[in-house]
């Protein structure tokens, strides 16, 4: 076996690539290849390069070769050496960018509108972050060594376990770890319970699944993804009007708070879809995407608790928490956890396991009901506002979905909502009317309103984006 | 609106989800939904019950109705009370699980073999935690407020750049962050590529994919899985037989590394290759699995740096760090990177966002090349040991592929590896034989061999593993 460099570079430095080859002798090659590296841009302006030892031991050079190619390389300007700070690249050195690309339209809100009041983000700046770093550090701490291996597709039992005791407690779900999956997100969820793609077969569950005739466009684009044909049930002031179900394998619903219209399911509406489920075999998607947030006394529990072998719930701490923190979870019925883990794979290959460990913990301390606590309030505060600031100044625009989440709907007159949007847009606020939430085979008049996120704006940006608002609502 | 619970209810305490219904009063009914909760086990045995205010606030009932519910259940014996500590569940309430899952078996490596050879995870006790903490904790000291909305699918930019630099650098990249894209392991990249489905035909890219004879069963069976025919490339001492490649769209390679036998690729298959990609409109992957751990003088750099819009160059830290932190990049040919962002969706939806901020840290801190080095010599130091065991007391058996990597290939005599695996089963050594690799179309005589992995068993159980698996090798 060939002597190894490894002993000797241990110790110090960064890894360093390069290749020398070509004529003449070994500091020659070596000169080449590093002016090379510069050049191109592979060693950055500013760049320290590795100390003469640990770069002789890993090129298997002499020292004085690297020290006679770095001295040649300083005399040509390519480097630059000084006394404790080693030896770098010249920062005149900076290379026009080969093949640059444009640079790529920034993504959805690293730029965001000047007033944001669009539904689905938490407020970010709310991220507890010291509470969330001291769940961290106790998960890492505490973790058995097995943790840095190969991981469970179930998701780690600490977080299942955890999962379990809360949804019980805070959302009334029946349940225990084992049957709960961890996912990267609700849109994960779904993509394991249905396949992942046009065409795909490889699904748990089977269409045509009946869904909210307003609903978010991108789940049903998920959906269409994986050829699953979804049948819209009108809604009224009960919620979605599942009596419409009929020959449908499972229908997704929004139990807690209709999305984006923001009622809750009427109590008779929960038992006749969980009456409908067993009559005809059927199975019922609860996404529980806000349950946490609910602001008057009447708290609603998981659908999920009247029949948990035929009711599927599903959660994320997208709102609750942060879609920065990738994690989702699934409460099966018994009969779909082994096709579910087999559509997951035979190890974890999506959620973050340490992310994992620290949810379990900040579940188990308490951080996370404290956590939901405050936001809840500040939400609250939020909601508020916004119903005064509407009853001030626009008295007549009717305000709907109020008891519960991260937004509100504005009601207004037949017509009105394209140029309202418009408007909106004009005056660099961002937010949704209720046309684009609504199923394009919906079989129910459609109604005119703008779906009003309350959550995005940070505290002092609010009420700005409050008086925007009621700037370009329609007059009585 | 109707007035709310939550401003009494936010300084204390957990969410308790209980409704209040059925014949009596309030107090009746609280009484009955506490005790269901027990018996049902939502509120398991030795859980600390909400104060009464709290519960009181919540539930819109007064302090007393609380108050006196909890001191009728502990009279019942349902709960207990004891000054300092609140009210809690009886423990001698534990019910029975309703409708218990026989549990499942145990995940591939919780309950492991009496000595894992297996290839394919790192020491799980060389994870950094101190080094990862402190990455942990700068980044998220440091993220802007906007890091806890929804996420770039490209990845963060404070990732992508030190990618940018890291890969340039020590592995012979050239690209710049635009061109990366961070996906959650390689897998995630081949679906993202391929599509994700039996028939699917959402992917960027199309088959024939040309692949290496011998390779990772899990990655065949996904391109299976998603529509795509790979057409096994014949191996020889240099590596893939490259010259072999026709009308194939592309072709997936190991080529600093060859999964599992273990050479480089050849530099005139190297240059072929890329000739051909060139030539044909094809597309080379290349899978750089452990470029990192290298033993000996002659780096091999990325074969992505001759041509990098002809090759896309995939990589992650799950053997270098840990599949614990589900993270890994694809580098991109420009015309590539929309339609990957496209399959990849508008948000991140994958990877999580605090992971990339720490990797981000780490690398830029440095942290990633002292944890490479550092565990580099101690893998060098597991193979020096296999190899010098083997050369004592099975001198027949020819070791290769242990210039890099995690693993070794001992070979053995023709039709003896079967009974060799059997042998290692039976004595409780977990290892693979090259069979199990093979693609079930190659075109090459088969040749018997064991993959033996000298990572993944602690630094305590290696030797007695080592004795072990010299105890199951084929006499001469």
């Amino acid at each position: 076996m060939a002597e190894s460099w490894v002993n000797d570079a241990a110790r110090i430095g960064a890894d360093l690539h390069l290749e020398l080859s070509g004529p003449g002798g070994r500091r020659a090659a070596l000169i080449r290849a590093l002016r090379e590296a510069v050049r191109s841009g592979r060693l950055a302006p500013g760049a320290r390069l590795p100390p003469y030892r640990s770069l002789a031991a890993d090129l298997g050079v002499a020292r004085n070769t690297v020290a006679d190619a770095y001295a040649e390389l300083v005399a040509e300007g390519w480097l630059t050496a000084r006394q404790g700070s080693g030896t770098r690249v010249a920062e005149r050195t900076r290379p026009p960018r080969p093949a640059a690309r444009t640079p790529r339209k920034a993504p959805p809100r690293a730029r965001g509108p000047r007033h944001d009041l669009r539904q689905g983000t938490p407020d970010v700046s709310a991220f507890p972050r010291t509470a969330w770093l001291a769940a961290y550090r106790r998960a890492l701490q505490k973790a058995p060594d097995e943790v840095f291996g190969p991981g469970d597709p179930a998701g780690r039992i600490e977080l299942r376990e955890a999962l379990a005791e809360y949804l019980a407690r805070a959302r009334g779900v029946r349940t225990e770890p084992e049957r709960i999956v961890v996912c990267s997100g609700f849109a994960h969820a779904l993509r394991l319970l249905f396949g992942q793609d046009r065409g795909g077969g490889g699904g748990v569950l089977r269409g045509p699944l009946a869904v909210e005739a307003y609903g978010l466009g991108f789940h049903r684009g998920l959906l269409a993804d994986a050829g699953v044909r979804t049948v819209p049930l009108p809604l009224d002031e009960h919620g979605a009007r599942v009596e419409g179900l009929g020959r449908e394998r499972a229908v997704l619903l929004t139990p807690a708070h209709q999305f984006p219209t923001g009622g809750p399911l009427h109590p008779e509406r929960r038992a006749a879809v969980v009456d409908w489920a067993r009559a005809r075999g059927g199975l019922v998607l609860e996404d529980d995407y806000d349950g946490e947030f609910r602001y008057d006394r009447r708290p609603v529990g998981a659908l999920q608790g009247l029949d948990p072998e035929r009711v599927i719930h599903l959660g994320s701490v997208s709102k609750s928490l942060s879609p920065a923190v990738r994690l989702g979870w699934m409460v099966l019925p018994e009969r779909y956890v082994d096709a579910v883990l087999a559509a997951k794979g035979e190890r974890e290959a999506w959620a973050s396991v340490l992310d994992q460990l620290s949810l379990a913990e900040f579940l188990v301390s308490g951080a996370y009901d404290r956590h939901v606590r405050r936001v809840r309030q500040r939400y609250r505060g939020r909601r508020d506002r916004l119903v005064g600031a509407l009853a001030a100044r626009a008295p007549h625009v009717e305000v709907t979905g109020i008891a519960a989440g991260l937004h509100a709907v504005l009601r207004l007159p037949p017509g009105t909502e394209r140029s309202a949007v418009k408007a909106a847009a004009w005056r660099g606020v961002a937010l949704d009317g209720l046309a684009d939430f609504r199923h394009p085979e919906a079989d129910m008049p459609p109604s005119d309103g703008l779906v009003v996120g309350y959550a995005a704006p940070s505290e002092h940006a609010y009420q700005a984006a409050l008086d925007a608002l009621c700037g370009v609502l329609p007059p009585p």
